[in-house]
């Protein structure tokens, strides 16, 4: 670590701890550099970051002061949420695409897009790794390495879930264009339509879309902002229900943010086990974690091959890219099958190219800084929220990934503060169409992870705004 | 063109018109080169050529004779077929997996693959234009060009539609991983489990499958091996069950590799616009034609936007690209829709460097060549048969693509041949798995898409014996 990085986390650690407040004025750049025997540039650098991050300000003429912001944090959000536990036809795609179209334009600020600043990934690097396997293929390669994937990259994949502890043979990966297809060929592999499958409440979208599409019902269990999925609750609804199967995100889960602790992935496993019902894993968040280490997947604990597990570099490396892949347990065969029919196999160039990235050796640098960086996003953005947006307003605290889910005061509809948002070039995710029953009418998913500047400030102060009013 | 490739030109036309007869013996390569003004060497190249083609042979110091095998065209398969017309449900999957998963092995001549030999494509060429554009990519065009994809690449197909006369904005294209998503999306797009649609008898088994898939049930219609669909029965059958859509191809179909003359692709449209009947038009082998131009598909009478034209890259350029498209009519909402729930996007990279490549020029040229040897390897391939399989066996005569499809004698079974010939390491795609009912099972489709050479000779020889023992 450099040394105004140093200063910057023992600066921000003391702003977080409260030991230095809103208003307060830090030492001059000057005496620091006295103080710490370091050069001026080394504290300027570190006040300079400090200030880009929101931390702090200059006063002109009078020095760096501690943000406002920071004794802003919007009220913790933490009340399970009550869905019935009926089963239910789906009927959102309509209203999806009617915001997601809205928001494809650059000129919008996204925080309704789902992708992280693509400015966050290492592109020229991958781009030389591309270039490279490019010039250099085995023709038979492109008719060798058609569905289940090209073998260097499923190895690559192999190492990580080792690294993690977990054994999961090469052979039990499936490369898919992308998570959202694995996780739609693992629905094809175990329901049919007609069948019914649990998902969380909140969900994500593009869940719930894909029941819609094969005319599957949903089921919400409760989830609670911190901990993830009501166990009780899902184990009841199983038994009342006997559900085809369940999707569910245990890390980071979208939008909520939740992860579940280990103990809980654990219980999960088991209950699922005991009722014989399949899990598609939605886990295409848990690198980006806060904290110390990565969670497991529900997968580490699985020994009956119930747990189909679905992850992608999309969010972490290579979005465009499309590369995901399934290690679907005793599914494999369907999964593998399903992929034949519906797209073949995966474009072979991408996984040539990304296979020679991990094998350069990389990644998990590039991991750390990331993770860093939307870390940091986190707590400025949510201090913006706390700042900007209507007294009462909650927030998660997520401890990975790059959402943050406001529940704006009762009353305030997100369709309406969606429609006048986008007005103002502003774009959101609107609470309803996280649920089937097109609840959370109040709520909004945001995304910090696009840099944080003085557009997106005055764009979250709008949208603040327009909360208020709506 | 070269001078022993003009010579080749005229020897081979005389073998084919009869002029030159099997057993006969050509000009020495001296009094050739002398009475054409050639230098030795020419005639020897194209001698050398003609061998390698199977049209002539050398003796030892006897020169070179024709080759028998020009004698021996196997008897043109002429009937149409003649399914019930009755909807029925599909359950072909576990067949097809079953054989097309036997033929994978590099170790097995490919006689049951569905691709032509990678060789044929001008991969480094290609691997040129992915490595430059990969060097050189704007960050934010990975999330721009998701869904419909890369508007370069869409762009350079409109222009290829004009190059053909045809008028389809480069909007109506949706960028797919290849024509078999494509075909799947618009599957989706128009149907729902239960519907009926139509497909030719014999049918590509990928149709066949995607029917089973979604939970469609399929409807015959009789197709000659010359000239494609039967219109007045389809006709009928639309009035009788009123199908969800038909999914046909036109232009060389697979199995028969027939194409269907220009009115009869007109009255296609015009019958299925007057029952208000989408077409999903399978086109994937029009740039594979042995005449003189490319056929239309019936996309290009279409004026009510019910046909959805589906095509690809791979089987002309970049096998392992995975890169196709739909042009589906009114339908590109809900294609574009039915892509970003079920797979998001199609990979960026290889967008970009298709559309390299394509702006680069040579793609035309490339074609000219692989048409060439395809119909050279199509000629051969077919005498081989002739030549080597038992006596009443019926084959087609293709003027595209790179299958043959072959009837054995009535009573020889095509999955004992199947089952033989792969434990000889040679695979077939065996007649039963082109139909719903299992029909045709005297039939075998054959792939002629890869170098003609000894091995492969030879393996149809033992082919044409399993044939006749079975």
């Amino acid at each position: 670590m450099k040394r105004y990085e140093a200063l910057v986390q023992e600066i921000e650690g003391s702003i977080r701890k409260g030991v230095l407040r809103s208003g307060d004025r830090l030492p001059s750049v000057r005496s620091t550099g006295a103080n710490r025997g370091f050069s001026a540039s080394t504290v300027f650098q570190a006040y300079y970051l400090l200030e880009a991050r929101g931390f702090i300000r200059a006063r002109e003429r009078s020095g760096y002061f501690v943000n406002s912001l920071n004794r802003n944090e919007p009220l913790p959000l933490e009340t399970p949420s009550q869905p019935s536990s009926n089963p239910i036809s789906v009927d959102i795609c309509a209203q999806v695409f009617a915001i997601l179209e809205s928001t494809k334009s650059r000129d919008v600020v996204p925080f309704g897009s789902a992708f992280p600043s693509p400015l966050l990934f290492p592109l020229a690097r991958l781009g030389r790794s591309m270039a490279q396997s490019a010039k250099s293929l085995d023709p038979w390669s492109t008719v060798d390495h058609l569905t289940p994937g090209n073998p260097d990259l499923r190895r690559q994949i192999a190492l990580r879930y080792m690294a993690d502890g977990m054994h999961v043979h090469m052979d039990e990966i499936v490369i898919t264009n992308g998570a959202l297809e694995a996780l739609n060929l693992c629905l094809m592999a175990v329901t049919r339509p007609g069948d019914s499958v649990i998902v969380e409440c909140p969900a994500f979208y593009g869940a719930l879309q894909a029941l819609e599409l094969r005319g599957l019902k949903a089921i919400q269990v409760p989830t609670c902002p911190k901990e993830g999925l009501d166990l009780l609750n899902l184990e009841q609804t199983i038994e009342l229900h006997k559900p085809a199967a369940c999707w569910l995100m245990p890390n980071f889960q979208n939008p909520l943010g939740s992860t579940m602790s280990e103990a809980k992935k654990q219980a999960l496993v088991e209950i699922l086990a005991k009722h014989n019902v399949p899990l598609i894993e939605d886990d295409v968040y848990s690198e980006l974690y806060f904290g110390d280490k990565r969670p497991l997947p529900a997968k580490a604990y699985d020994t009956t091959g119930l747990v189909m597990h679905c992850s992608s570099f999309s969010k972490c490396l290579a979005p465009g890219y499309r590369i995901g892949w399934a290690a679907p347990g005793r599914y494999v065969r369907q999964v593998t099958e399903a992929k034949l029919i519906t797209t073949l196999a995966t474009s072979a160039p991408g996984q040539r190219g990304l296979a020679a990235y991990l094998e350069l050796g990389g990644y998990d640098k590039h991991l750390r800084k990331l993770r860093q960086t939307l870390s940091e996003q986190m707590a400025v953005f949510s201090q913006a929220v706390g700042h900007y947006f209507p007294a009462g307003t909650r927030a998660t605290r997520p401890q990975g990934g790059y959402f943050l889910w406001v529940e704006l005061p009762t009353g305030v509809d997100a369709m309406k503060v969606h429609a006048q948002a986008l007005a103002e070039n502003i774009s959101v995710a609107p609470g309803p169409i996280f649920s089937p029953t097109h609840s959370f009418k109040n709520c909004l998913r945001l995304n910090f992870g696009h840099t944080w500047n003085d557009r997106s400030e005055r764009a979250l102060a709008t949208l603040g705004k327009i909360a208020s009013a709506c």
